[in-house]
């Protein structure tokens, strides 16, 4: 924990100025777990050195800003109504910063779907301001536990992290953004693959980069399509998903004007569908993803990195992203990964641009 | 660390409830650091029961609620100025519960006295309602940093703190209002011990108990004497007084008009001038407190145990308590404890109370 590592100093300058452009005099919400430690401290240094201050939100709890303990026990009205003290805070403060670093990363998997939506929706209006007003940014910080899901001991898990945040964002951000403006000219996506095909409009969307803010690692771009366009199905056979703590493995969908009007999974079928039935926007499409980044090249059961991985492409169910077009409303935001590097192909208006994930277009 | 210790939960209840009062709706703002986890998770959990709302404040610094990382860097015009969104939460905040639990007691050590008092000053107003508008309690977690000032293990460490915390407070707190009562009733208190003998102005002052509710454990009354009152001399010979880390053996002081004009210590001598000369107050009592918990019959090396200690008094030097009327004004308030259990006595108007430690009155 003390040994000294060179790469978390150049990773909280990445942070705090690639990322988010930290200045004098700004409140910075930090967000972490005792767990990141060395990296907190760092970041509290560079702060400091920046002139700015640190609002240090640390929780035990590796996945989420609130307190577990507290989640399981306090009555449904009160955790639906957020704490003023803490909206006051979304509202005023300059920049977000979060470092994941769960100890056990299927904590809260016995926390009821219906106290974790409400504690969101709770807080929805007040972090809207994240990205659109003021700048955010999403870490990690490895930990065994983060480790273990990869399959990997934990230094070489760090290496991987920081071998996939420490590069050059520009470059990167160049040459991703040359694939989304194919997007942004196009009407049609097909996503062909094994036991896949599906249609989506975007006619008149655009495609966003996030290469270098917003997540890090990040490395893809995405579009929020036409809610009401998506027509076929898709299989996600080849990586569970994950959501709350729980593995859900081999989900199949069918779409119809946009809706998912057939699901099925391996496992954990029961949990699918009643997050489906969330509300009426689960059933939707809000964003659908491109991965491009080719440090992430293996499957780390952290949608974060998965979702990434180039040669990928992924679907979120539920809520879209309004400032890029998406009017799809709901409280949860699912993204689920799907391998397109054997056998799969992604068509723009009935052109092929990658296959087997090398870009041909 | 989660092996389950039944006294935790009956702390947290105590905290909470005799302590605090915690109201449904109420947003409490909980400080304390990682290593104080069974106990914290315990409090979160009983809040939530109680509709409460916590706000939870960790840092990795066992003895400040700000950032040492931070607070060695940040320029000191920074340090100077509160951040804006943390003083909202003081001044909003329905109660404040602190839990101290280092990981090394001497940590800040290194930190100037110049950063550690602007950064007090700059939160000082935002904080005044504590213990006026809203109830306040700090406490403390069993750690190994604190067994080992004591000089015991984490085990035997546990229990004197459950021991001197899990009591009766109400009739504590009877017992020791009887023994405040004396002193309300008089002018003057004289301090008289192993080369001491302090004459001081109690006169229109009021005396406050602790014994249930700001410091857990509690066990003493304090009064802030009139404050140019003091004549005399005292010397702190039997226990060393702790600041900032620092250990400071064998104080000498001598009063005249209430105003140290002589200082003297056995080690670190220079560190106890320059923080007299913090600024004016600094020279003068804010409070003299009499410790009264039969509980705490040995020094552990921390002032807010030790000043609690039966037959020990204790002199602050910097800020008064203005809810007392008490008009010593300082950033500093440095509690130094002095041990009259073996051939020391207290008098008021000239009448002896308590001699070796027993109360004669």
């Amino acid at each position: 924990m003390s040994l000294r590592d060179g790469r978390v100093e150049r990773y909280a300058e990445l942070l705090l100025g690639t990322c988010l452009g930290v200045e004098r005099g700004w409140q910075v919400i930090v967000w972490g777990t005792p767990w990141a430690r060395p990296l907190l401290e760092e970041v509290m240094k560079q702060l400091g050195e920046r002139g700015a201050y640190p609002l240090l939100r640390l929780t035990f709890s590796g996945g989420s800003a609130y307190h577990r303990a507290w989640l399981r026990h306090a009555p449904l009205d009160v955790i639906s109504e957020p704490a003023p003290i803490e909206v006051h805070a979304w509202e005023q403060c300059d920049a977000w910063l979060g470092v994941s670093a769960p100890e056990n990363t299927r904590d809260g998997a016995d926390i009821p779907a219906e106290r974790s939506s409400a504690l969101e929706k709770a807080y929805d209006d007040a972090r809207s301001r994240l990205g659109v007003e003021i700048p955010w940014v999403l870490c990690w910080y490895p930990t065994p536990a983060l480790a273990q899901d990869a399959g990997m001991t934990l230094s070489a898990f760090a290496d991987f992290l920081y071998g996939s945040c420490l590069i050059d964002w520009e470059s990167m951000h160049k040459r991703i953004s040359r694939h989304a403006q194919l997007l942004d000219e196009a009407d049609e996506v097909r996503i062909v693959g094994n036991e896949t095909d599906l249609r989506l409009s975007v006619a008149g969307r655009r495609a966003e980069v996030d290469a270098g803010t917003g997540n890090m690692p990040g490395g893809e771009f995405f579009v929020c399509p036409v809610e009401t366009s998506a027509e076929g199905t898709i299989a996600f056979t080849e990586f569970p998903a994950m959501l709350g703590g729980r593995e859900i493995r081999g989900i199949r969908l069918r779409f119809s004007e946009g809706r998912i009007v057939d699901a099925s999974a391996d496992s954990e079928e029961d949990f699918l569908i009643e997050t489906l039935d969330t509300d009426e926007g689960a059933r939707r499409i809000g964003e659908l993803g491109i991965g491009c980044n080719p440090g992430i090249d293996r499957y780390m059961r952290n949608v974060y990195f998965d979702e990434k991985m180039n040669g990928t492409i992924h679907l979120a169910l539920g809520a879209g992203f309004d400032y890029i077009g998406g009017t799809n409303v709901s409280t949860i935001h699912w993204d689920i990964v799907k391998d397109l590097r054997f056998g799969g192909r992604i068509e723009l208006d009935g052109k092929v641009v990658q296959e087997n994930s090398i870009w041909v277009a």
